[in-house]
């Protein structure tokens, strides 16, 4: 119970922390913290709650991370329904609060978006779907290449959530303007449910890439760091 | 003595430099550091007085966070005025070094705000009072569970002050448009006296719900790193 | 090979992390990262992969650290054109995935510049030859002395793969006005093989200068540091 | 000799870095890093320097900052002279290469300040002589007693430099629109030589205010941490 509250709260702090930094402050004028400030606060969930709880539950918060390290050998397949559960009610919940908080302030529309990922008419940047699946694919392959690496025996030992958290930051700066970022499936479904419409048509894309990617650099990490194990 | 000490010099640096960097560097323009640029400054009082003083003190700098620990078990209450006091003092003294350093320059107005959080009329994207309550206990209560969570012994040690400081920067990062984001009723009391009017008579909003917010944060620390004691 | 494979991971993160960064998502309208996003997302691939892989290959993903490291009597001449091939390869296939996402743009031209590096008209700022050179010298210079220091035996362990990817950043926001910031040619010669034109032709500088830097930062490396060894 | 490189060249990074990132890159329309970036390379010297020849020197690179501790019993008065020749020599090389590289662009005027630090009309935002004596003794005290705490033996081993780095990040968020910050002689003496004029005549002001501070800053950490000695 305790390993599915941690992971609950870590997707939780990531969606209301990172989409919420999106919907609250990002587009502020003249003093709104904008891409790279959204892109900070999405990897400094992870940095904290890796800190705070990934000595509980690992720290997945992600069920492209959870999939990824099930590849790599570093995860049981038995556990990864129950992680994934937990990641997306714990999301459901960082979005339900984030809806409270706006649901408040005249004009604000959660059909708009609620920072959710999207491609085409969705995309921020008006991206089609195949450059929003290559770059998922990719950024979410080299995510679980970096945490594999940094959890490897022979990685410098406490600086794995650092190096974990400022590996997600560093990918929002390359691709919210793509797709506003998933990599993570529980983060794209929170705000999706709330948003609706084509959101959630086209969320079946935040959960094939990033699971596929997943799984890609899961592999290569296993190739990698073979003769090693998970500290 | 040291630990009183301690306590008023960290607060004072938080005020200092939390509530200076957005009085005196926030709205410059073009150049100016935005809300990102204060959630950064915010987050580096922390992040710095942590680790100096932190071994003397703790390292709380904040009545909500003191109360959070007494909550998971982690302070004794008899300590809990003697910190409180000295986190008001030393961030009055952090809010009368502004204004001595602001009240020289040709019209600045401390009555316009003083860096004060506030609702309604007084909140920088207008919100009202039940999404800045709901906001403030959320917040803190996450806080304080991190705290928890980067202290507690299986925890990498060293990283504590690095992550709950940055913890304080993602906070910021998310909620400033709210309500210039308090999570620290000592942060509030010293610019609102200084401010005045309604920002003193909205203050009680910034002692109760960052209180009732480390009640929580503590107590869901207390169930998640119960078996383990602070290091 | 996997030596190899680690150091054209970390070049191909770097190319697509730095420059992908600068072309996706720099410039957008209000939200854009500008220039200091981009120079964390540059960081912040050093950071991520120095941590993942340096244990492997010892994390350069840069020919004139290579050089460097081998003036600072760290790394055998032997492995130099393998560290570096891998290195060019390695960003190439970084820049490669940059162009099949950009171009489903309309509107995109990846001849305007694609985050080439270059002097006079192909200068952000407009530098000539002359600074740029210099720029270049002195920040490559830098950053491999840093290098040797951070990884000197009585440096704090642990640290090395955060200060160098924080020097990386530092040195591209001195710098990207002057000449879009190489110190690594693998980078430079990545997306300039894209943009072609006088990008190409302006490549020599971006070898020349960078290398000469590293292999000054080396040799003040390996007199400040000479009793001591790599970790 | 060693100790007096290390001291020039870790003076010589500050300048370059920190004045250089604000000459060349804060005002760049629409990309240009602001005064945040500027505030974040100044740090980032000082955390890369401080890592890497820090174990040889202490990584003062400021005069302020060798006089605080030599009040706080850190450091002996007969190596006073020679780290602060070293640091000003260091300081006016970075300026000098700042100087070179921008001498060749066409327009670029070095008497308009060249991020030299002034009062009055050569404040940025028009403090005039007393809000700027009082800012910098006091973030120069504030400095000081950070530096002397996380180098304090109770204090985590190793974060020392990453701590003091980020202490002058958020020095700069705070007080660059007061008086471009100085908190260092050496760096005010560098940029101030080449800008001339006023920039001159009011150079007393940041050597006297920062050296007060760093007295203060260094006899409070001499009573914080009375009972302990430098790591």
């Amino acid at each position: 119970m305790k390993v599915a509250l941690a992971e609950a709260l870590g997707a939780f702090w990531l969606v209301l922390g990172g989409c919420g930094s999106a919907v609250l402050a990002a587009g502020v004028p003249d003093l709104g913290i904008g891409f790279a400030g959204v892109s900070l606060a999405f990897g400094l969930t992870v940095v904290t709650m890796a800190y705070a709880v990934g000595h509980i539950s690992g720290g997945h918060f992600n069920p492209a991370v959870s999939l990824g390290l099930w590849a790599a050998g570093r995860f049981p397949a038995s556990q990864l329904p129950g992680y994934m559960i937990a990641q997306v009610a714990g999301g459901l919940l960082g979005a339900g609060v984030l809806y409270l908080v706006t649901s408040g302030l005249p004009g604000f529309d959660v059909h708009a978006g609620f920072a959710s990922n999207g491609f085409g008419t969705h995309s921020p940047g008006g991206y089609p779907l195949m450059p929003v699946i290559l770059i998922e694919v990719v950024l979410t392959a080299m995510f679980v290449l970096v945490i594999t690496g940094v959890t490897s025996q022979r990685a410098p030992a406490g600086f794995a959530p650092l190096a974990i958290g400022l590996c997600l930051t560093l990918i929002h700066l390359i691709s919210i303007p793509v797709d506003n970022t998933s990599v993570n499936p529980a983060r794209s479904t929170a705000v999706a449910l709330f948003a609706g419409g084509e959101f959630i048509s086209q969320l079946w894309v935040f959960w094939l890439a990033p699971l596929v990617g997943g799984l890609l650099g899961g592999t290569l990490g296993k190739i990698l760091f073979a003769s090693e194990q998970e500290v």
